[in-house]
Formats: structure tokens, sequence, C-alpha cells
């Protein structure tokens, strides 16, 4: 639970009532500009128009507010949900389907791809990645499963997933980039579908 | 073809005759330890102790330094034989572990995780790297394959092993990051394999 108000000494705009939703999005723009080591709590207030005090008050330090940022762009309780609604002879296509409603979204990528470009080189930002991942998707889905060894599964999943993306947007190997959603969907689908087959 | 000497002004030591190999030497280093965009030739002949001038006179630009570079690291003749020297349905499993044999290496696999991480923040870098992917190994393991869609097939098989490798060793989500490397074989060779499959 946030408290609002509090500790004095607080920003700018203290008590508009949509700070901590501006402060949010302020987050999720400087964490998708820079990468996540070189974004600070001073720059993202000062988008915000607030005092950096405030935003330590509301949210403690750089890397919950990250995690904040990130869980409310990404919904995961619904992806979760998604993925797991339905036979489970289809759960490999809805990984996909649901992976790239978010993926495709350039703005929603955003963050998440200046978070991993910090992991490569940063062994905090790898470990805020791996939390965030834990947190947001990896424990939800893995609770819905009823399979010997689902964390694994999971990352295996997870793993392709997060290739494909890499290669789709980022790299952008064709034919593979230009190949409409559905047509990705359908070939690799079935393929980390037998990751969920015992 | 590289010539030797020639155009006058050349570097400190440019009779040396292993100043090309200390140069690439000097190159994997700082493109291993630097993203591809904040690597200057500079650095490198600094690194390497030659005059600036001598690396241009011997590779021309970054990129082709650059490629030249990783080439050599990789070995990626061989790599695609590997591959494919033997029957069809063990391909899936020989991409696997010939992609971990150079991914499991910090050392080689550091200058092509700072490539992507440039690729994800710079349409030039990412350009590079579909290059680099597409000179060292797409184009030669596409070439030994006799199926409809090959560039298709293997590009997903790349997609699924870069995801791999970051979430193995860049995010290192357990327990996939601590399995055992022919374990991961066991489970993912199979899973590519598919994408062989007609």
């Amino acid at each position: 639970m946030i408290k609002r108000g509090g500790r004095g000494r607080a920003g700018r705009r203290p008590g508009a009532p949509d700070t901590r939703g501006e402060i949010l999005a302020a987050a999720r723009a400087e964490f998708a500009e820079s990468a996540y080591d070189r974004t600070s709590i001073r720059a993202i207030a000062g988008r915000a128009g607030v005092d950096p005090a405030l935003i330590h008050h509301y949210f403690g330090n750089k890397e919950q507010l990250f995690l904040e940022a990130m869980e409310i762009r990404f919904a995961p309780a619904e992806i979760a949900g998604e993925i797991l609604s339905g036979p489970m002879d289809g759960v490999g296509e809805r990984a996909v389907r649901t992976f790239f409603a978010v993926w495709g979204d350039p703005v929603r990528r955003a963050p998440v791809l200046a978070m991993l470009r910090s992991a490569m080189s940063n062994e905090a930002a790898a470990a805020l990645l791996r939390q965030f991942a834990q947190r947001t998707i990896l424990t939800r889905v893995v609770a819905g499963l009823d399979l010997p060894d689902r964390e694994l599964r999971v990352e295996l999943v997870v793993s392709h997933l997060i290739g494909l993306a890499l290669v789709r947007y980022v790299v952008k190997l064709e034919p593979l980039a230009s190949l409409p959603d559905e047509d990705v969907i359908a070939l690799v689908g079935p393929v980390i579908q037998r990751y969920f087959d015992v």
C-alpha cells in the first residue's frame, strides 16, 4: 500500500492526485530511453516535475520503482491468465500469441529491451531483470502448471520467445522479421508446445 | 587480400610479422569490453601499440575490422560443417551442442554479446550484427540444407539459441542456468529439430 502525503518535505506537487501515476509514466519513459544503470531518480523526478525525495517517499529505491513501473505496464496477472486459460495442448500457441501482443508494441518492449541491454554488461542489472521476470511472469505461469520440472519448462519457453523478439524486432533477420505474426505463431507454437508435453 | 607495408606513414611497428594478428587480438578485446558503437579504432590502436592509420590501412573501417576479428574467433565454416555433418535427424542436437561450444566460453561470447547490446539501441549496429550473422553462420548452414523455407527454419533455430544463451549466461534464470550442458542439449535438441522436419 502506498500512503499519500506523509513525511513533510515532499515534492513540488505533493498533493496532486495523479502524482504517482506521473512518476510511473516518467520512470517508464526514462527506463525506455536509457539503460537501467544510467537512469537516475533525479532524471525521472525532472521529467515528472517533482522532487526526487517524493519518489523515494512513494517508491523507495530505483529498483522498486522500476519493478512497479514495469509491472503496471505488463499486467502480468492478465498475461499469465491468458496463457493458462484453455486446453493444455494450446498453451504453446497462447504463449507465443500473448508474448507478441506485448513485444509487438515498441513502447511496451522498449523498457525491457533497455533492461536486457543493461543486464548484458552489469550483474546488478541482470539480477534485477531476473527478479522482474520471476515476479511478473514466471512465478504466475509456473503456479498454473501441474507438471514436473515446470520452472525449467517455462524458462525454456521464455528463452525461445526472448530470442524470437531479438531476431524479429532488433536484429531483424529476414524473412523472419517480416513474417506476419499469425505465421510465426503457427510455426513456433507447436514447437514450444513440446516443452509442455510430459 | 591484405597488402603489407604500402602507403608510407604506417604505425610504430609497420614491419612486425604479427602486427595484423596483434591488431585483431586488440580489436577482439576492445569489442568485448565496450559496446560496438563506443569502441574506437583509436582505442584498438592504443591497445595494439600501433598507429590508427595502420589499422585503416590493413582493415579499412571499423565495421570491416569487426567482421574480420569475429570471423577468426568463430571459425564459422567449421561450425557450419559440424552442424551439417551427420544424419538430418540429429541436426537439432548438433546445433545446440555446437552453439554451446562457442557460447559456453565467456571470452568467445563477449564480443557478440557486446554487439547485440549495441544493436538494441542503434540501428547501424543492428545492421552490422545482421550482416555478421548472415556472413558467418546463416548462409553457410542454409546452403547445406535441402529444405523449403530453409532461411526461415535456420532463423527460428537461431532465435531459440540466442534466447537460450541470454537466459542461461546473462539473466541466469534458475534452474536453467545451472543445468549441465548435456541436459540442456537433450531437452532443446529434439525441440529445435522440429524446425528441420518437413
